[in-house]
This record gives structure tokens, C-alpha cells and sequence, in this order.
């Protein structure tokens, strides 16, 4: 099987399961007001939107990369779920601190509850909620497994680990919006705070605890699934400009409109003359950033050799990542996945 | 001991654990940048300012109803803290929602980091990520703990189960702003979700889960839980609008000037005149509430029998809830705590 044939099987087998995980919350809150049920199946709604679920599929290799008994496959998908939670979690509380309007290629969440009620703070009120509510469905999906009570704890804590790692990264990355800093170690920390330990390592390490892992298989975990994770992000914010806003399902160049400190931007002031310094400076949170400025700013970050600086970065933490995975000591198949994954991550385009 | 030194020695030795806790947080963030440890010194504060730490005393009580080993307190007190971070964490987000400005007797949180930045969401949108921390602290203090991991597993369950009921109930609280439905059955809904479960079932249950409890054990809690968590709320409700304000540590009559359906205001509203009614639903959400108009409002709360209505249901449930401790067949000196509190919460004026 090819691997985006493979990738699809997984993607298919976790919306299913998330499906069921919340037509069994809404069973359970049959009698309970309109309002509660509506609040679940919103969240229910936005989590089937579908997204690359990379995150729960990681899980699952984490896990294969250690064992591989048949009858624990189907907990182990409900498990993985607990990574999707998250991440919904998460993206419902950055949309509402970052004001975004579109995610998935649908409205944000705060902005579905803007349309039921005029008050001013409605919306975000209710997707606050919302995202607090999916925090606790995300480790209760790890909970409800069968697998031993003790890998069940240590799977929630790195679980609760993961989380406070990207509030950490969340936390760098908002109140960098408001400092000067823009320099490369100062990103390179938020990366691997908001990226790399949650997208690749977390979810793997998840994935590895159930399967019994020992830390000396974590930290051979870790060798590959931080600099995977990195050019992942690398990767993202390259596409976040250069790339389709059809095929990202969100509207391109929204980091720029927001001000956001990527590597691309970083580089791109570093390596420009004062004129096209000034030219980046004012393209930065400019909410109505318009397709013809957006084209100058591009070849900008080209011809100061930005853009090839984040591909050429991006491909050698692959190529450092895939040599890491080969040398290890881990179940075949599992290993076969990472390769193909770590080159997917470095050739698509959404 | 009298029942007031004992609680005094549980509080104290919990805001002991608090601070150690906290502390160990910022040990480990010592190397990560001043923005992540100034937001774990920021809910420290909000942690320490004391409170009532009846959550936290009630899972030592549960643990306490079944079983006693002196070696296992300490670990059982850094356990309590989860329910004591989880009130933090709701209160916070709580307070973003309902827009409040004091708490424990201090600025909420939202209202401490608008002072570091002008941007006008910076505040709320620092105290949400402060709010997610703290939701994963809570269930982490539980896992971090050496009980068995069974024991574990089922606590961090009930914890999670129970920041579910509060968010419903705080979705039926805030959504139940823009309707009309004044409801007594609507009320104890609220009540029920948001603090029989939250306040006083909830933490007794974590407790007895370490002690290795049964179903029917959690069930015999719940008897006498439920009728102490509904009447702590209705005590609340009157001491919000009859209490003393510097006692309480935050406005009084905050209720009143936000809308908030409580039991006292529905009770006034269908025993009252039409001239009182109307006199009512003017004060409701009226946010510039003179003292005057208060005592007013007070005045109809007594006149219509509003008042002893909420008292005399509140001593109801306790009586209620104290047959149902002293007939169960829990642990002498748990089921003294427990009718002392019973007692305490009835005769508070805090």
C-alpha cells in the first residue's frame, strides 16, 4: 500500500471514532438543556471538519514503533483521539485570542456563536467554554481504554505535559506580538515549545507509553520527532505565504496580517537593505495587506534568499530526522511510516 | 479541637502544599522566558490568596469517611490541590466571562495582566491561557502523587467528570443570561451541575476514590452531598446580596447587577405585586445599582417571603444532609467533620 493510501485508512478510521466518541456524549446529555447539547454538537461539528490528523495517527505509531497486538489497535485509535481533542482545544482558544474568522475552511468557532446572540462578547464567551470542554475530553479519551491502569497515567501525564508545553509556546508567541524581538533563537524556542514537543514528540511519545515504552525509547523518540517537527512548522509557515489558500482551507498570509514571528520573516530583515526592511515593517499586521503588496513582499523574501534558507533548513532537519530513524532499533513497518511521513511533511502543499 | 481550629489547620497546610507546588513550577521553568514564569508567578498569587479551601478540605474528608493511614495525608493533601487548581481555573475563565473586576479580595487576573499592555483583549486573552494551565495542573497534581494507578486513574475520571458538569452548568448559567426563563426547576438545574456536583459531591468523591471506595460508598456520599452543595448555593445567593462586602471580598449584590437567576430573585419575582415585579426586573443587570435602590430591592426580597423561603429550604437541606451522615456508616471522626460543616455552611456569613 502506498502511503497516502495508508494515511487515508488512518484518517478515515479516527473521524469514525470521532464521530461515535461524541454521539455517545450526546446520548449521555439527551436530558440535559438545548443549550448543552448544542455546545457538543458544535464541537462535534468542528472537530469532524476534518484537518490532516496527523496528531492521533502519530499516536498510533508512537505505538507501533514498540508493539503490535491486533487487539489493542481499536483502544489505541480511541486513545489517539485524545491528541484531537487537544487540538481542537487548542485552536478554539487561538482563535479567539487571535480574532481569526476561518478555520478548516469554515467559520472559527466564536464566530458560529456570534451569529446566535448580538451581544458583543457572545461568541467568544461560548467557544471559551467550548474549548474547556474538549481540554477534559481529551485525556478522558486516554482514560477510557483498557489498556493498564499505569500506562493509562503515564499516557494522561505526558498528555497534561503536552498541553502546558504549547500554553508555554502560546503564551511566547502571543506576547511576542507586542515586543521587537525577531530573532531567530527567540522563534526557535516558540517552535519547539508550540510545534515540535506538540504536533511530533507528544503525540509519538503518547503512542510509545502505551505500548510500555522505557525513557530510553522516548529519547530515541525524540531524536527524530523534534527536528521532524520543526521543519514541520518551518514548512507551515512557508506554505502560510507562499502556499494555496484554497488547499490551506484559511487565508493565506494571515501571519503577516498578524504579525507572527516566523524564521521567514526573520531572515528576510536580516538580509534585506533599509528600503525593503521598511517594506517588510509595514506589510507586518496590516489587516488589509492587499495581493499585489503581498507578491512584492514574496520576491522580497526570495531574493534575499529567505525562502531558500527555510527550505534548505527544513530539508536537513529532515534528512537529520530520517537518518535518526533508520539507525534506530524500532519495528519495521513503524519505521517505513516515519521516512514516508518525515517526506511528506517536507513536500505538501497544505 | 473545635471545628473552626480544625479547618484552620487543613487550610493552612493546603495553601503549604499550594505555594510548594507552585514553586516547583518555577524551579522548572527557571530557564524558559520571563513571560512563561510570570504567568506561573501570576497564578501562584491567585492560588494563595486563601479562599475557603472547602474543596480541597472535602477530599481529604472523603478519603477520610473510609480510611485513615497517617503515612498516606501527605500524599492525599498534594492530591487535594487538583480540586483547589481547578477551582482557580474555572474562576478565572468564569470572571473573563462574566466580565468581573475583583476576586478574593484582589483585581481578577484578566484585570492584573491589563495593566501590563493596552491592547484591550491582552487581558482576557492572557488570563484564558492562565485558565488552561491551571485545568492541566489540577489533574496533574492527582497523577503526580504515589496512590496506586488505579486508584489514580478513577480520581483523575472524577475529576474530569466533574469540570464537565461545571462547564454545562456554567453554559446553562451564562447562556441562561439572554432568556427569560426565571424557572425554580431551571435554578436547581444550575445548581445542581454547578456546585452540589462541583462544590461538595465532586471533591468528597476524588477523595474516596483514593480510599479505594465502591460504587455504593460514592453513592451513600452523594446522598448527603447533593442537599450540602444545594444549600451552600442558595447560602451563597443570599449572602451575595445580604452578606457584607469586605468580608466576602468582592461587591456585593453582583448577582443583582449581572442578572443571575438565583432562587431568591425567582421566589421575589412570583410572590411580588406588579409595581414590585416591575421594580425587580429594574434592578436586574442594572450595573449601576445605588445603595439605595439595593435596600430597597432587599426589602421586597423580605417583604414577599422571599427571603425565608431560601432559608428555610437552605436548613432543610441541611437537616436533610446531616440524618443522612449520621445514618451512614462512614468513619466517626469524617462524619463529625462533615455535620460540622454542615452546620458551618448554613451559619456562615462568608
Amino acid at each position: 500500500m502506498d502511503f497516502s493510501s495508508e494515511l487515508k485508512i488512518y484518517q478515515e478510521k479516527i473521524s469514525t471514532e470521532l464521530d461515535m466518541f461524541f454521539s455517545k456524549k450526546l446520548r449521555q446529555a439527551a436530558d440535559l438543556d438545548p443549550q448543552i447539547t448544542g455546545l457538543i454538537r458544535k464541537v462535534r461539528e468542528f472537530n469532524l471538519r476534518g484537518g490532516k490528523r496527523i496528531r492521533p495517527i502519530l499516536v498510533i505509531i508512537g505505538y507501533r514503533c514498540l508493539r503490535y497486538k491486533k487487539n489493542e489497535i481499536s483502544q489505541l485509535i480511541r486513545a489517539a483521539l485524545a491528541v484531537e481533542l487537544m487540538e481542537s482545544f487548542l485552536l478554539i482558544h487561538d482563535d479567539i485570542i487571535d480574532n481569526d474568522s476561518l478555520r478548516r475552511g469554515k467559520p472559527t468557532l466564536h464566530k458560529l456563536y456570534e451569529k446566535e446572540n448580538s451581544n458583543k462578547d457572545y461568541g467568544k464567551n461560548m467557544a471559551l467554554l467550548a474549548g474547556d470542554l474538549l481540554a477534559v475530553f481529551g485525556s478522558e479519551a486516554i482514560l477510557n481504554t483498557g489498556f493498564d491502569h499505569k500506562l493509562k497515567a503515564g499516557a494522561v501525564k505526558k498528555f497534561n505535559n503536552i498541553v502546558v508545553n504549547t500554553i508555554f509556546g502560546q503564551t511566547l508567541d502571543y506576547t511576542g506580538n507586542f515586543t521587537r524581538d525577531f530573532s531567530e533563537s527567540y522563534i526557535k524556542r516558540v517552535h519547539m515549545l508550540k510545534t515540535a514537543k506538540y504536533t511530533v514528540e507528544g503525540p509519538l511519545h503518547i503512542g510509545a507509553i502505551l505500548a510500555g515504552a522505557k525513557q530510553k525509547h522516548l529519547d530515541r523518540i525524540s531524536e527524530f520527532a523534534i527536528p521532524i517537527g520543526q521543519a514541520f512548522q518551518i514548512k507551515d509557515d512557508i506554505l502560510n505565504i507562499f502556499g494555496d489558500q484554497e488547499k490551506l482551507g484559511k487565508p493565506v498570509a494571515s501571519d503577516i496580517k498578524e504579525g507572527k514571528k516566523t524564521l521567514l520573516i526573520a531572515k528576510a530583515l536580516e538580509n534585506s537593505n533599509l528600503k525593503q526592511r521598511l517594506y517588510i515593517k509595514s506589510c507586518l499586521r496590516n489587516k488589509s495587506l492587499k495581493p499585489k503588496q503581498l507578491e512584492k513582499l514574496k520576491n522580497i523574501i526570495i531574493s534575499t534568499a529567505s525562502l531558500d534558507y527555510s527550505n534548505h533548513l527544513a530539508e536537513s532537519l529532515i534528512n537529520q530526522a530520517k537518518l535518526s530513524i533508520k539507525s534506530s532499533g524500532f519495528r519495521k513497518q513503524a519505521k517505513q511510516f516515519l521516512l514516508n511521513l518525515a517526506d511528506y511533511i517536507i513536500n505538501r502543499d497544505k
